[in-house]
C-alpha cells in the first residue's frame, strides 16, 4: 500500500495532569522525539479557568494534545509520514497523563495506487 | 451525544499550490476564521525540495495542513470544541487548493455518556 502518512488518533480518558502546561509541553517533545521525528517548533498554551492545547509541528507532519481536565479527557493526534512509527508515543501519554482508558484508531493518510 | 469536539479529517488529491507556503499560510487562517475559530498562532514552514506544512493552534483545537505537491495530495485536519461547525472550513480549501477529489470523515471525539 502506497500512502502519505501514518495518523494515530488517541482519546484518553480518566486522565491526569491535564491542566499542567509543563506535562503537555514535556509530553509534545518526548512523544516526537521517541518516534524519531525532527521538531520544528513546540507550542503550548494555559487556558483559564482550564485546559491546555499544543502542538509539536515536526518536519513529518504534527503532535497535538488538547485537554479537558473537567471531563479528564483529552485528545492525541500522532501524524507522521514516511517509516516512522507513531506507536511508539502511546507509552509517553500513559506515563505523563495516567488514563484509565485509552482509545486509539490508525488511520493511513493519502493513499494512492 | 455528549462529546469534547468535533474532528474533519481532509484528504485532497488532484490538488495544486501545494509547495506555495503562503497559500497554505492563508488557508490557515481564512479556514479559521470562516468557522469562527479564535487563532492562538499560525506557523508555516517550506520544505526543500518541495513540501509545506503548517498549523493553526486555536482556542477551540487547531487547523492542520501537511502537503505533498509531487503526490498531488494535501492531508487537512480541522478539529473544533463547542458548537462550532468545521465544515465550513471545507471550500476555502477547495478554492485555495482546487483538488479533483476530496475524501471527509468526520469524528466525534471524546464522547462521554
Amino acid at each position: 500500500m502506497n500512502y502519505a502518512g501514518t495518523h494515530l488518533i488517541l482519546d484518553l480518558f480518566g486522565a491526569q495532569n491535564l491542566d499542567n502546561v509543563d506535562c503537555v509541553r514535556d509530553a509534545l517533545v518526548q512523544a516526537s522525539e521517541v518516534i524519531g521525528a525532527t521538531i520544528l517548533e513546540v507550542h503550548a498554551h494555559k487556558f483559564q479557568p482550564q485546559g491546555v492545547t499544543g502542538v509539536a509541528l515536526l518536519a513529518e507532519s504534527h503532535v497535538s494534545i488538547h485537554t479537558w481536565p473537567e471531563k479528564q479527557y483529552a485528545a492525541i493526534d500522532v501524524f507522521v509520514c514516511g517509516n516512522l512509527n507513531p506507536e511508539k508515543a502511546i507509552e509517553v501519554f500513559k506515563t505523563t497523563f495516567q488514563p484509565t482508558n485509552v482509545q486509539c484508531v490508525e488511520i493511513k493518510r493519502g493513499i494512492t495506487v
